[in-house]
């Protein structure tokens, strides 16, 4: 049999490690792949960056595009990140009849329908479970393993830099931007974090198991995201007090005729529970099947080693033949697909967490309970502190309730309520409880 | 498109289950396999028996081996459970050309090199999510999403039955007898529950598993094993007091050279990790692979929902195809296998918790203590609570040690040497650690 050969787009991080692993002969990767694999071009920015890999100088190239299109190359694996380049070289490789092995979620949770319908045109798959969970086989989970369900609800941490600052906060009493800057020093945060801190990353991670799970064609922009970035660190100091440990959360449920619940929000979740036991950068991701009731996968969501074993397990689909069949049978992104139903606030309910600045006299409870209850908001506990001796008289002090369920829709219009109220200062804070 | 045409063997609690999903033309499973499924033939013991499943009489046959050879029958699904006829019935479909999906693990631990040679004959797959840990896709994970590592380790929670008696004991402190009957009187346990408790399941379970993730042909009689109907609630206890939790464990760990430590015993595990978090009846399985790293799976490890949502996926892989690629790919079982390495006591190193009777008179901690010493075992903490007023004056008291890292072979050598002292009552009780 003829060799495999791979056009490999980008050597960083994931790249460089699946070069390495690709060349090693006589690994598992080898053996299940049962034929020779060669890396026959490689595109990269910089030809001439030391990378600590023995490849020819002429297998590199810096054009991405080019390698895409190149009639040697078999297979593409997609592993500069961003939209462009990449987007294009995806759509070259597919035109030319190649399958396609990317972790870039950017790009499908932006561009998925687009990239899929070029796909189905030539015949090719497009495997992505790098894209999610890192080294956490979620995609070959959800969409071959637990095939035979329809899913009801999903709830998952799914991005490393923001469960890394979360566990220290919690554990350390960090603040957040301390929290932030430790992550960074230790290498589980970039120097720009934004896209993973204010959600968006895990919004785009969201969207493609929208898709898996639900067949809900969405973008990123339609996911209602909060990020970790205005978390403060007596909320989470707060919400251990009562038991729970704060998660960035991505959120699906199926409501049924009110359509498909999503977000990402910093959620509180029971201690003991397992996603309240994720810590430190990994990742975990709980569904909820029918027939096969509550499952959870969990492990290391990033890095090297874990995202290229995700790369090499989608190598292995394309060559054994596996990933056309996927292809076929989940019919992801599909082009005909009606624009998503996704319900309003109004048909979410769950439990909350609130936290008021109140003027210290007395009756603010007892208001704020007030318009709690004309909005069908009920309390379930209260945890309101002694001002201590040295705080200033006239200063606002905290009042944290937890609420019993209670419509979004209700709980929205209460909290604009209450913040009009002349004895609260505004904004107050509201966390959902994830359940 | 034709219809594929399944003989269904046993309409028990999982292929009843089966059976009514298949039924099911606009689920997830008619969906994805992309065909038109009808359950042509089911064989039963009983066929007068009533089951609340419309099913016409002509369809039952009492013979499943005559079943699984008909020709009108395209796909076999044996849910009968035991080795005869199952083994017979399974051989006949894969001589008639027929793939096999099977939830028997009892039939591939004992057999699997059988069934799998007359597989690669005729050209057929053997597909067996449902035989490990019931919904949860742990063959898929390590066969196909974990395909690209060398498994390092693996412990597992396999057995629902025995991790719903443990999780009883260490809340409600119920003896092993009284955990047993409870479990018996929710369902969780059957009439005779000796193949799970004495840890014969786990083995069988473990056996699989050390075939698929080490290549490794054991059957179970090779695997050491202790069940836990021998615990007692007091050991439990202890752990508990020294911040474990005890689980019953499917171990496999590959030790280079010294070759691969497979066991099945009920173990310690640190309060707080993941798989000493999972209760009741659950399962969990945690591998530790290069490169991927340490992932967990946990769900629901039995029933008939769960089981059948395994079963389900593993017949949409055989009627997409994938399965034929994925027994191709993995060749398990393979006819040329050398007889597995299993390392010896010397090579396997742990911590161990102790537990002792002694004379309640001076001396005795010391004398049992230079023994370990003699031996490499060094201690890490004791527990020797004050005998209680009431105690008998001359009643053996316990003496509780958790030990550092020393190897089996030590330990064994320790524990004889310490039993034939005449101020210990024998056995004494050594659990591992699992670290
Ligand atoms: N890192 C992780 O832990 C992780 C986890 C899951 C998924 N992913 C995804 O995997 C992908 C790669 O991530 P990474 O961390 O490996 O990225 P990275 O370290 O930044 O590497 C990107 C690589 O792409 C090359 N590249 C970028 N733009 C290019 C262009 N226009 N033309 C040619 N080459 C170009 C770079 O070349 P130079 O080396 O010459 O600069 C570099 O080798 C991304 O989609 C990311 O989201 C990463
Ligand atoms: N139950 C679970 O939660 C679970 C979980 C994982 C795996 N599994 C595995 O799945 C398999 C089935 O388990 P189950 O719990 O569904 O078993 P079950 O409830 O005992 O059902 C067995 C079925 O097989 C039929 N059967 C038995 N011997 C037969 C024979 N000689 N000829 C024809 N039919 C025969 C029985 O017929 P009658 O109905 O007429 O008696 C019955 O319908 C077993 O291998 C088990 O280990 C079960």
């Amino acid at each position: 049999m003829q060799p495999v050969s791979i056009g490999l787009l980008g050597l960083g991080t994931v790249g460089a490690e699946v070069a390495r692993l690709v060349e090693d002969r006589n690994g598992p990767f080898a053996t299940r792949a049962g034929r020779e694999v060669v890396l026959k071009k490689v595109a990269v920015r910089d030809r001439l960056k030391s990378r600590g890999l023995a490849l020819p100088i002429d297998v590199l190239s810096t054009d991405p595009i080019a390698v895409a299109a190149d009639p040697a190359v078999d297979i593409v694996v997609e592993l500069m990140g961003g939209i462009e380049p990449a987007r294009t070289a995806v759509l070259a490789a597919l035109e030319a009849g190649k399958d396609v092995v990317t972790a870039n979620k950017a790009l499908l949770a932006e561009h998925g329908a687009e990239l899929f319908a070029a796909a189905r045109r030539s015949g090719r798959a497009v495997a992505f479970e790098g894209a999610v969970g890192g080294g956490i086989p979620i995609i070959n989970t959800i969409g071959v393993g637990l095939a035979a369900n329809r899913f009801k609800a999903m709830a998952a941490i799914l991005n490393g830099t923001c469960n890394f600052i979360l566990s220290s906060m919690a554990r350390s009493g960090l603040s957040y931007a301390e929290a932030l800057r430790q992550a960074q020093r230790l290498g589980y945060a970039e120097a720009d974090p934004t896209l993973d801190v204010d959600g968006t990353d895990t919004a785009h991670k969201l969207a493609i198991l929208a898709q898996l799970a639900f067949g809900a064609s969405v973008t990123t922009s339609m996911i209602p995201k909060q990020g970790i970035d205005t978390l403060q660190s007596a909320d989470i100091q707060y919400a251990a007090e009562l038991g729970y440990t704060v998660k960035l959360l991505a959120v699906a449920r199926d409501h049924g005729d009110a359509g498909l619940e999503l977000r990402v929000a910093p959620r509180l979740v029971r201690k003991g529970s397992p996603l309240a036991e994720v810590s430190g950068p990994d990742n975990a991701i709980r569904t909820v099947g029918d027939p096969v009731g509550s499952t959870l996968i969990s492990g290391q969501g990033a890095g090297a080693g874990p995202t290229a074993s995700a790369v090499l397990g989608d190598l292995i689909d394309v060559i054994v033949g596996r990933a056309a069949l996927t292809a076929r049978s989940l019919a992801l992104w599909p082009e005909a697909a009606p624009p998503p139903r996704l319900c309003s606030p109004k048909d979410v309910r769950g439990r909350a967490y609130l936290r008021f600045s109140i003027a210290d006299r007395p009756g603010v409870l007892g208001s704020i309970a007030q318009v709690l209850g004309r909005h069908n908001v009920s309390i379930a506990s209260v945890i309101q502190h002694d001002p201590g001796e040295d705080d200033q008289p006239d200063a606002p002090v905290p009042l944290v309730m937890m609420t019993h369920v209670a419509s979004e829709a209700d709980l929205d219009a209460a909290l604009d309520a209450i913040d009009r109220l002349l004895v609260v200062s505004p904004p107050s804070v509201r966390l959902g409880v994830e359940d």
